[in-house]
C-alpha cells in the first residue's frame, strides 16, 4: 500500500553541494539522500526522485510548478522535499494547498559531504515529522519542525526562526 | 519557560561507545549527544544530563528506577533518553506511566564515533518526535517512531520492528 | 614493470576493526586500505592482498612465516604490510632478512572506521616511505618512519617511540 | 635542537576551504593542518605557521617572495608548505635554491573538511617525505613524492603527474 511508503523529491540546494577543484567552485551534485537513509538504517520502503539540481535562488515559478506537479502525481501521502534554504519558504507556499498529503521540506546549511553538516540530522527530523505530522506543509530545519507559514530564514544568523504573525 | 526546553538524559549504549587500543576493546565513553545537537544547528534551549554509562544489558531494576526518577524530577515536559538498544523497550515500560511528558528513547546500532552510524539520524528523529508527539513513551529507531508497546528489537536482523499485538 | 607497483598485504589489527552490535564487540573486518588509497587519489598501480584478519596478539609463528612467505613470493620490490600494533615489531623482525625489498609496516591506534583515526594519515606515511626509503623493514607510526630495530610500542602512552640501543 | 622539529607553513588552497551558506560560496578558512597532525598521533615537535589564505591562482610574485622568506627565516631544516594545487609547482620553483632544507609541498584536490578528501593522506605523505628525503623541494600529491622539477598538475584529469624532461 502506498501509505507505507515515503517519497523524497530532491531539488538541489546546499545539502547536495559538491566541490569541483578544476573549477574551484561548488555546484549541486548527485543527491546524497539515499545514502543518508540507508546509513540511518530505515526499514520503511522509500523512493528518492532526483527532480532537479538547483540553488534555490535560481528556482523559477515554472520550477515551483514542476515541484508541485511532482508532489501531486505521487500516490504516496508522505512526501519529503529537499531544497535550498534561501527560498524554501517560497516553495512551501506553492505547495500549501496540495490536499491530503504531509509534505516536509528540509535541506542543510552546510553540505552533507562535509564532515560537520546538519544534513543527516535534518533528514532524520524530516523522516520523523513526515510520519508524525498531520497533512500540510512543514519545514524541518534548525532543530524544529515549523508550520510553513510561521517560519523564515534569518540569513544574518544563518538559521530558521519562528515568525509569530 | 520550561516547555520550550528539551532535556536529554544519556544512559550509555552503543551510541556513545569508544575504542581503547591499549585494552583492545571499547567501552561507553563521554556522550556525543551535545556535539550532535550543536552540529545539527538546533536553536532550542537544551540540557544534556549524562546519567550513566552502561551497556543496556547491564542495566538493573535499580538503574531503571533511577532513570525514571531522573525523568520525573525534570520540569521539562519534553525528554529524550539515549539508551542501549538491547533493553530499550524494557526501560520504556518502566517509564510508561510517567504522566504529562513526551519521552522519546533512541540510541544507535553503530557508534556515533564511526564514520557510518545511525546516531545522528536517530537523534534528529528523536528531536522532531519529542516536539511532534503527544505525551507518552516513544522509540525512535530504524527510521520510525514507534509507540513503546508496539516495538521490539530483532537482534538477528539488527533492527527495530513493529509488533502488532 | 613490477617496480612501479605497490602491494599491500593486510593482516588485521585495529586499523580494520568493525563493531558488531549484535555481539556488542569489535572484530577485524574487511580491510579499508583499498578505499583509503582510492580516496587518497593515488595514481600508482597497486594491489591489496587481504592475507589474514587477526589481532596482532593472536599471531603465531606460523602466521609470521606465512606473512614472510607472502612478501617473498611477490615480485614487487615495494611492500606495505598493515598489522596490529602490539606485535608489529615482532613481525618486522621476522621480515628483517628478506632481501631486496622496501617493506613498510603500519596500522592504527584507532580504527579507520572511526571519524577520528590515525589510519589514513599512517597509510599516507607508508605510501611515501615505501617509495622513498631504501630496502629494509620500516615502521610508519606516530608520525615517524622508524627503522624496525629502533622502535617499540609504549602501551602506557599509546604510541610508538624510538629506542636508542 | 631545531632539527627534530618540523614547521608547517600554510598558504591556503583547496585543503583549507570552507563553505559559507549565506554567500553560497566557499573560501579559504582557518587551517586544518594542526588538527590533522594531532589526529595522526604525531610525536614530533611541530609548529603550524598560518602564513596566508589564498587560492593559488591569486598568488603574486610578492607572495612567493614572502613564502620563500618565511622558509629561510626558520631555523628548522624540515619544512612542509601547504598550498593550492594550481600553482604549487610555480612556488616550488621559487623555493628551489633555498639551501640546506628539505621542503615538501602538499595540498588537496578536495577540501579537508569533506568526508572524502585526499588531505589527511597527503599530509601523512608529506610528514614521511620531509623526514626521509634529502634537501631540496618535493611535491607530495596523488600518492607520490615528486622532485619539484619533474611534476605537473594535469587539470583535465585532476591529478599530479611525472614529467620526464
Amino acid at each position: 500500500m502506498a501509505d507505507n511508503r515515503i517519497v523524497v523529491l530532491t531539488t538541489g540546494g546546499t545539502i547536495d553541494k559538491v566541490y569541483f577543484d578544476d573549477m574551484s567552485r561548488f555546484e549541486v551534485g548527485e543527491t546524497v539522500v539515499g545514502k543518508i537513509l540507508r546509513e540511518g538504517g530505515v526499514t520503511f520502503d522509500f523512493e528518492v526522485v532526483p527532480l532537479m539540481r538547483k540553488d534555490s535562488l535560481q528556482l523559477t515559478d515554472a520550477d515551483r510548478a514542476a515541484i508541485r506537479a511532482a508532489v501531486q502525481v505521487r500516490e504516496e501521502s508522505r512526501v519529503i522535499v529537499t531544497h535550498g534554504t534561501d527560498t524554501m519558504v517560497d516553495t512551501a507556499r506553492a505547495l500549501a494547498d496540495v490536499p491530503g498529503k504531509t509534505i516536509v521540506m528540509t535541506g542543510a546549511l552546510s553540505p552533507a559531504r562535509f564532515q560537520a553538516s546538519d544534513a543527516v540530522f535534518n533528514i532524520g527530523m524530516a523522516v520523523a515529522a513526515v510520519q508524525a505530522c498531520p497533512p500540510g506543509v512543514w519545514i524541518a530545519m534548525s532543530g524544529q519542525v515549523f508550520p510553513w507559514d510561521h517560519v523564515r530564514k534569518n540569513r544574518g544568523r544563518n538559521r530558521f526562526e519562528r515568525t509569530d504573525d
